[in-house]
C-alpha cells in the first residue's frame, strides 16, 4: 500500500462539496483540509456541512495561503469558478505552494483558449514549482470532448466529429435549474445571456479540446446559445416551468477549417428533455458510433471525475496539462 | 513544426503491414524502415508489398540489429508474435538500442500476468535505455478492456462491469477467420484449442487489465473457450463454413473476488454473427451503458490504434507501461 495523496478542498459551492464527499471516502486520498471564503461556512466542520452525522476534524478556513502552508497537501480539488481571470490568483496561490490541481474551471479545459497569455503565466508558476494543473469535468471535459478523441484511437483518419448530449434537467440540482434558465421568461433569458456567466460554460473549450485532440487546426470556432420553450408546465423538485417559459438551452458548438464544419457540438439542457443520452458520432474510417443511452449525467459524475482524476494529476508533468496529455482518468478507491 | 518521428515496422504479418501502410499515411510519422524475418519479403521494397503501385525506398530486412543500429528510429511498430517468451529477445534488442514500442503483442498488455519474471527483465532493460515499451490493440487493449476503464472516470464506485463484443468474422480477413476455428469440426477445434496458439488471445490480460484500472484485488482469473456452430452454411469471401462446423468462437473472461464476479468479458467471434456491436456495462454509481453499436471491428481499427499509440508512447516515462499509464491514444496525423 501506497500512501493516500493528502488532498485539500478549494471551494465548497454544490460540486466542491460533492467532490469532498466523495473524496471522504476514497482509501486512496485524506482530506486534510477544506478552503471557502463563505462567512457561513468558514469554522464550520465539513462533517456538519455535508450532514455526515459525524464530524470529520476537517474545520473550513477561508486563509487559503495559511491552510496550504500548513497542511502542504499533494493536490488540491478546485472548484470555485468557471472563469479562469476569476480563479488566477488562487492558482498562482497553488502554484506557489507547488501543489497539484484539479479544477472544475471549465475555462481551464483548454485555458490558452480564451486567455493565452493568462495561460503562459501559470504554465511557467506551476512549472517553477512542479505542480500539475489540469481542467475537467463531465461537460466539458468528458462528454463532448475526451470520448470523441479517444474513439478516434481505432480511426484510421477522421473527417469530423459530431457529438449530441441531451440533458434533462429536471434531474439535476437547482442551480443548474436556473443556470439553464428554468422558468425564465424568454426576455430575462436573453438579458442572462448577456453577462456571460449564464448557460452552458466552456462549449468553445470543448470545440477547441476536440480539434487538439483530432489534429484538425481550426479556422474558426462559433457557438450559439437559444432558450428551448416548454411546451407544457412542468415541475422539478425545485421549481415550476410554466408552459412558455423558457425550460433550458440549446447550445451549439461549431469548429470550422475554412468553410468546412468539422466540429459539432449539440447540446440541449432543458427540464423535460426526452432521450437524454450522449452520443459521439466520428466521420471516419472506419466509421464510429458510441452512444450511452441514459446519459451521463448528474452531479455525481461531475464529483466522481474531479475526485478520479486527481491520482493521473499527482503522477503528471509539471505545468498546465489538458486532459489529453495525462493518462485517462480512473475511479479512485 | 516539430519533425516526424521515426518509425521501423518491426513484423510484416497482415496486422504489421497494414499498419506500415498507415504509418505511410501520417505526416506525423516517418516511416524509414522495415523488419522481417520472412525470405519471402525481405530485400522487398515496402511499397512493392503493401502493392502501392510505388516503391518506397524501404527495403526489407531481417537483420533487426544492423537495421537499428543504422536507421535509430524513435519508435517501432512491433507486429510479430501474440506470445512475450517469443518476442522476448527482439523487446531486449529494441531496449538495447533505445527504442520505444508499440506492440500487437496480447500478452504485452499486461505482462507480468503471465510472465512476471520476464516483465520485470523487459522493465529494467526498458528503463536502462530510456526506452518506453507499450502493447496495445483493439482488444485486447480499448474494446473490452481500456474502455470500461475510461468510463468508470464518471462514477464514484464500481462494483462490477460486463464487456460484450460480437464480431462477425466473416467481414474479418481470412486469418482472423482461421484463428476462430471457422470450417473445423468440432474435433479440430478442441486439437487447435490444445495449442493454446489458437482462437483469440489476450482475454485474461483483458480481465486484468479491466481489474488493475477499476481497482479489484482479484482472487481468481478465469476463461472459457466454446465453438459457435454454424446453424446453416456460410460462404465468406475466404471460404465456406458448412452447417454443423465450426463457424468461430465464444469466449469469457471471468474475474473473481472470493466467489463474486467482478469482472466478466463475454467476447463472441465467428462468421455470420449477427448484430455485431461492443458494449460495456458498469454496475456503478451512476451506473454506466456505453454501446459501440456496429461494432469495433476490422483489422483497420488494430492497425490504426497501433500506429495512433506512437506519439503517446514516445512521450511517456521509460518502462515496461500499459495503456492504463500512457495519454489516450488519438488519431495521428
Amino acid at each position: 500500500m501506497t500512501s493516500p495523496v493528502r488532498v485539500v478542498s478549494f471551494g465548497l459551492g454544490p460540486i466542491g462539496l460533492a467532490a469532498a464527499r466523495l473524496a471522504l471516502q476514497k482509501t486512496s486520498l485524506q482530506l486534510v483540509g477544506a478552503i471557502d471564503i463563505d462567512p457561513a461556512k468558514v469554522g464550520q466542520d465539513l462533517g456538519d456541512l455535508l450532514e455526515l452525522g459525524r464530524t470529520t476534524g476537517i474545520v473550513v478556513e477561508a486563509d487559503a495561503d495559511a491552510a496550504l502552508a500548513r497542511l502542504k497537501p499533494d493536490c488540491v480539488l478546485h472548484c470555485t469558478s468557471s472563469f479562469l481571470p476569476a480563479i488566477k490568483d488562487q492558482l498562482l496561490l497553488l502554484s506557489r505552494h507547488g501543489v497539484d490541481v484539479v479544477s472544475s474551471s471549465e475555462e481551464l479545459l483548454v485555458p490558452e483558449f480564451q486567455h493565452p497569455e493568462l495561460a503562459a503565466e501559470l504554465d511557467a508558476a506551476a512549472k517553477a514549482s512542479g505542480a500539475t494543473i489540469l481542467g475537467t469535468g463531465v461537460n466539458p471535459g468528458f462528454a463532448m470532448d475526451l470520448l470523441a478523441v479517444v474513439a478516434s484511437a481505432v480511426t484510421m483518419d477522421v473527417q469530423s466529429v459530431k457529438c449530441v448530449r441531451v440533458v434533462d434537467a429536471a434531474t439535476r440540482r437547482l442551480p443548474l435549474q436556473r443556470k439553464v434558465g428554468a422558468g425564465l421568461s424568454q426576455s430575462e433569458f436573453r438579458k442572462q445571456l448577456e453577462t456571460g456567466k449564464f448557460g452552458h460554460i466552456g462549449m468553445r473549450e470543448s470545440v477547441a479540446l476536440v480539434a487538439r485532440g483530432l489534429g484538425f487546426e481550426l479556422d474558426r470556432i462559433e457557438h450559439t446559445v437559444e432558450p428551448v420553450l416548454a411546451p407544457e408546465d412542468h415541475k422539478t423538485p425545485f421549481l415550476i416551468v410554466k408552459e412558455g417559459e423558457v425550460a433550458g438551452i440549446r447550445n451549439h458548438g461549431y469548429g470550422y477549417i475554412q468553410k468546412r464544419l468539422v466540429v459539432h457540438l449539440d447540446l440541449s439542457m432543458y427540464v423535460g428533455a426526452p432521450d437524454p443520452h450522449d452520443q459521439v458520432e466520428l466521420e471516419s474510417e472506419p466509421p464510429i458510433s458510441l452512444r450511452f443511452p441514459s446519459g451521463i449525467a448528474g452531479d455525481q459524475a461531475t464529483a466522481s471525475i474531479l475526485v478520479n482524476s486527481v491520482h493521473g494529476v499527482v503522477g503528471a508533468r509539471p505545468g498546465l496539462v489538458t486532459v489529453l496529455d495525462v493518462p485517462p482518468a480512473r475511479i479512485a478507491r
